[in-house]
């Protein structure tokens, strides 16, 4: 194995060229992983990010970047050798974390800790549901795993333990996990709180676990056994990784190494230690070229027999091919949805929360990559797929996953779903609004990478009534506003919820979410399909409004009845995202909300953000307690006719005063 | 223990009844809990809300509510027939979930499943952590237990999971989980989720577990497992108890019974089950409230015998009771805070992370309470107390807690801690500003109940640099904005960082944030410790302004700097908390922030909620990238040069146009 010890000293040399170049950057466990990544590189993974059935691999910690930059550059070549001299710095492909938008072969953005177990979750997930609907005898179309390195840092994280719960549940084979366990972090050796049986809790979980003694230097060792995880069946796999963090440095197993670049003496040490000529800097030996030169071939090679395969599965099995094709290649405008979504309202009063299954239901029909489930709130939230079986062992072609109470590994499962990268395979998931924030660490990301996915979040506000505080929503919409690339829709009724779907996934770039009623809803008079497209719209009119109301959701019906009270010519306009409105040309702005007619937003939330659309809101500003839904509106003056009296002196307040211009300013 | 069986059915008819009475609720686990709650608080805990050294209790599963409510009545007796009455209601002693700021004898919030875990991680640990301190031969101040029932919905949860690991590795002693396992969950059996083996789990994060078969009916048995639990030295211990959902009535062991009310007919089928009266209705037998009055009494008993104690030790050791009483009982004021806290500034170039850190290590000196640390980040954060030692076993006296990279388990450590009581123990966290978005769960928890703790949320924007967008916060500023109770502080300077800390734990009621940056903030002319109490202030003025700036953090000296680049009359105006100014007479903030003024708000995060204090924003409204801080604020136009530019797009703007009003309106 001489040539895969020149591989990994190479490694060493690169990622320590890559950091000491960028005066900043992570040594310590992309010196660790080298063995290992070569190893599972060079001899396991058939990557080609073009290929639906790569190997998938995620690094979870992302700091250790270099290691896979480095890989990445001998691998698919793609990464030229310029690309490494860039790291860290603006407009590299070679970023301080592995930023999926950016870099092509890299298949999951992270940085921040413990998700990568979640994200592998989707992505067995996603394989073995594709394997389940779409192999045929003779046509292994998706038989590829999913390998991922996960670090003592992401051990401690909940949503790795809940992640890697619900795969022990689900004995996913297709993947597994390399703990990279070097017993250091940045605040010392990890002894200092964290001293559990990682291979016993994981054993708990239903994996099956193995070890590598010496993942510094033993090629064997690990090679056997990715060789003898790969070979389990009927388990996921852990494989704790021996390592040492900073290996080959002279401050190797401190927590020095973790972060800290070299500097020019460190680094010349470091090549010596290793027996690399010392002045040589991004330098890769022929011999290593050539040897992953042959290996891309390999990969090559297989995608080819791969790509013959599938042709000929055109030709035996062309309903399925099309299917599949609908997932692969899905072509999805508003058109094509206002063919099969409801585009008119039905007289039915129920909670938008209903409407959403019921709409979820006409999906499912025409999506054939939906899939989903909730954090065990199905009956709550409306989201049971009729005719569809739970994803589980034995019934790997379910399309209804049962995340459990695990909302944080709910939303990694699903954005490892949506790192497959099968634009069709459209996951969701599905909670009260309330404790969606527990999932918000790995949301964020979800956001940063636009990835395509829907989360219903039901029970949004005081109306849930009498499970009190810890339950009633009221700062979610302000916070779901605040990130970008997400949308936050709230319908106020059954067409509404169809036309927030529609635009959602036909246009919308990024994550969407629902956030839908427990109590009824009406139909609100005048809302429209088309109009909720816009993000805003006017329902009601008169010619010469004096007085507008721009209300979200089930206060839209409210916003209505209201002015029925009122003596004054009053605009009413519904605006199920906000997000959506921003983006419509000024000119549509301005002539649904002039900006200098008093405005009144009403929302059963916090006012931060009302101030850009309304001169007055009429909220919810404090914590809600127990008690009955409409007890809930009555307390925070949410009634028409509280309402009416509130406007009433609104209007009184603007009798002699200029009313601020709120129209939209030009960005400068 | 003929008595013990008539506690268990006279609490299991109430609880129906409570849930009968209020038409909603969840008897599931109520009934199923009955038999461990009456063994518990019968025999083993002492409870006086008063009493510092009383045991702790918590219900996890907070939508068994009612049956601690039902026990409470029993025990203490300060929840009356009445209130038991009013379950769910309106203005109740008994919200559907149970609320600490809400119920006295209430220790924790509870609902949002699996924080509980974390909370009795807080309390153990401050349990622990005085008795190390101030317990002396023959004074045990501190020697009581913590008590915790979670359920199989907590035991999917992250947070739950990275607590208990972060006990196991404390083998925090002083502490009893009963793990109520009835293997139902609302979407069906556990098993369609969750088959881990949550007993190995447990044993492999350090703790010793203990089962108890039959906790339906087997009162000994459970009796026999809690005190050998109790027994148990130098480990945590869990106890897995059998119980059957719903236990009693004809829907018991189905998801059903989990949230359903019962009907006419159900409760009296449920009463005849347990071979109680069914026409009797929240009926106590007068041998019930005999026995329980005995019970009080015991425990008065002891609380009499440990208040001559503690007045014995106040003779003894008046050193350590004084010292003590700061903790019990402090007065914090901020003329208090002026006497030893910075009021001046410093020439010293440095980041605002750093002036926390030097900050503080005075406070320390002078709250003998606080206590806490990081997530792992120490050295980045600054949170390093100077002298003191980790809270370690074997050092329990250690004022510096190693939470590991558990952000979640966290803030619900420091929740648990907060919960606890003595007002001046006063715990903080510290993370990255971005991470600490994984906490939000229990953070919201923490606010509702207005927790006295302290946040030091650092890296605060894209100043951080390099690690790039997934490290880069810009939208938690809004979102932490959006939640009532929190404070949020961003503060210019080393003097400003000095009076939002005095300020926030001299004033603030609810968790304080502080936003800190990475990069070095020069000490700005003009900041102010008085000015920063108001929340905002003007830090630079001119006889007639035609221009305001209004910044935060670090961009305050960015407002600065712009402003000697503009040939036009400037305002200044500082504003470490929006929420702070919110509060101020409105003459005050009509004073600083006239609202007629061109504005132009300066903070590198989202536009969202800006609105209110500015006619333009300068900001973030986009993800960042992997580049150096500088180039990041030069990205996004934040350098002097360009905003001044900028500034005079908005005065040409304005020339020709009124200026929308900001100044404060009315709350209607």
């Amino acid at each position: 194995m001489e040539i895969d010890e020149l591989c990994v000293k190479t490694l060493r040399c690169l990622v320590s060229d890559m950091i000491h170049n960028a005066r900043s950057g992570h040594p310590g466990s992309a010196l660790g992983l080298a063995p290992a990544l070569h190893i599972l590189f060079s001899k396991f993974i058939n990557f080609d990010k073009k290929w639906i059935n790569r190997d998938r691999f995620l690094l979870g910690p992302g700091h250790a970047s270099t290691i896979l930059y480095a890989i990445l550059h001998l691998y698919t070549g793609n990464l030229k050798m310029e690309d490494l001299k860039q790291f860290r710095r603006y407009g590299s492909l070679t970023p301080g974390s592995p930023e999926a938008s950016i870099t092509e072969d890299i298949e999951v953005t992270t940085g921040p800790l413990g998700l990568s177990v979640g994200y592998a979750a989707g992505m067995g997930c996603a394989e073995a549901h594709l394997e389940a609907r779409f192999n045929r005898p003779n046509f292994p179309i998706f038989n590829h795993k999913v390998f991922a390195v996960i670090s003592d840092g992401e051990m401690m994280e909940g949503p790795q333990a809940e992640s890697a719960s619900w795969i022990g549940h689900q004995r996913l084979d297709n993947l597994v996990c390399i703990y990279d366990s070097n017993n250091i972090t940045i605040n010392g050796t990890t002894d200092i709180a964290f001293t559990e049986d990682v291979m016993k809790r994981y054993e708990a979980y239903g994996w099956k676990v193995l070890e590598v003694k010496n993942g510094n230097t033993d090629l064997k060792e690990i090679e056997n056994a990715i060789k003898q995880a790969i070979e389990i069946k009927g388990y996921p796999v852990l494989i704790k990784l021996n390592t040492t963090i900073g290996y080959g440095s002279d401050d190797a197993n401190t927590t020095k190494i973790h972060g800290t670049p070299f500097n020019d003496e460190e680094i010349k040490k470091l090549k010596q230690n290793l027996g690399a000529d010392p002045n040589a800097t991004f330098f890769v030996p022929q011999e290593v070229y050539d040897y992953y030169k042959q290996i891309r071939e390999r990969t090559q090679q297989k995608v080819e027999q791969w790509n013959k395969m599938f042709a000929e599965y055109k030709n035996q099995y062309p309903k399925e091919y099309e299917e599949l094709q609908k997932i692969i290649n899905p072509h999805y405008t508003i058109e094509e949805f206002k063919k099969f979504m409801p585009t008119s309202n039905i007289n039915d009063v129920i909670a938008t929360r209903v409407s959403s299954g019921r709409i979820l239901n006409i999906l499912k029909d025409h999506l054939p990559g939906l899939i989903g489930g909730s954090g065990d709130l199905t009956p709550s939230v409306c989201t049971a797929l009729k005719g569809e079986k739970d994803f589980q062992k034995g019934c790997r072609e379910g399309r209804m996953i049962e995340y459990g109470i695990r909302e944080h590994a709910m939303q990694c499962i699903a954005s490892g779903i949506s790192y497959y990268r099968l634009p069709g395979l459209i996951p969701f998931t599905a909670t009260f609004l309330v404790f969606y924030q527990y999932a918000f660490g790995a949301m964020r990301v979800a956001a940063i990478d636009r990835l395509k996915q829907i989360h219903i979040l039901t029970h949004d506000s005081i109306g849930l009534g009498q499970d009190g505080a810890t339950h009633q929503n009221i700062e979610n919409f302000a916070m779901l506003r605040s990130l970008p690339h997400i949308t936050l829709f709230r319908p106020c009724d059954y067409l509404e919820t169809s036309a927030c779907y529609s635009l959602g996934l036909a246009e919308r770039k990024g994550p969407i979410m629902l956030a839908l009623s427990r109590q009824n809803a009406p139909p609100v008079p005048g809302s429209s399909f088309d109009g909720a497209l816009h993000g805003a719209y006017i329902i009601k009119d008169s010619p010469n409004p004096k007085l507008i109301f721009v209300a979200t959701g089930t206060e839209v019906y409210l916003a209505l009845k209201t002015s029925e009270l009122l003596d004054v010519e009053t605009r009413i306009v519904s605006m199920p995202s906000t997000q959506v409105f921003e983006e419509q040309p000024d000119e549509y702005k301005r002539k649904v909300l002039p900006g200098n007619v008093p405005t009144i937003s009403i929302e059963a939330g916090v006012r931060l953000g009302w101030e850009r659309y309304s001169h007055f809101h009429f909220g919810v500003d404090s914590f809600g307690c127990s008690a009955s839904g409409e007890k809930m509106y009555e307390l925070f003056n949410l009634t028409p006719e509280k309402c009416a009296e509130r406007a009433k002196k609104v209007l009184d307040y603007f009798k002699d005063k200029p009313i601020p211009d709120l129209s939209p300013r030009p960005t400068f």
